[in-house]
């Protein structure tokens, strides 16, 4: 298994028209179909020193392997969320990791 | 469901035996049964500048929703696990989702 997991921080300008165009975008790149589970979200709720709440969406994209990782990156449906979707964002954090 | 992400960054220090310690806690913490899904890992192999792969172990804790892993926090093997591993690391990073 490949766990991808993204972070992303929107501009504070960013409107609610935007954030739903975002939230749509992420959707529609969780079924890109190299991908094996995926979890789009929000911060939850939980408070406490060591959570960082302040980002604005999340992705965690379970893929089977890392060859289905490497797959999905050049992927023209994953290009074409970035050319559509990176004006919005002011920061992204990757961490990638391997279960063992 | 609930995303529970945990990124650890063990001590400079912290040996070989150190490390396979570390393993099998995490691995036993991921037993615990109010988890649906465990990923429990180390640093992919991928590096862009948006990726941290500095951490040293992760752990992605899918739970069917916020109650199981309310539940899960306080549980005594959670707390067992913390007992026994807090002085192995440096630095603790959560992230908390809500897939939408």
């Amino acid at each position: 298994m490949f766990v991808h997991t993204v972070y992303f921080w929107l501009h504070y300008s960013a409107t609610a028209a935007d954030r739903t165009f975002f939230e749509q975008q992420l959707q529609q790149l969780s079924t890109i179909e190299y991908i094996h589970t995926a979890y789009v979200g929000v911060p939850a709720p939980t408070r406490r020193e060591v959570i960082d709440s302040s980002y604005d969406y999340s992705i965690t994209f379970i893929f089977k392997s890392q060859v289905e990782q490497d797959l999905y990156q050049p992927h023209p449906a994953h290009k074409a969320f970035v050319d559509k979707c990176a004006h919005l964002w002011r920061r992204v954090q990757v961490y990638d990791a391997i279960p063992f």
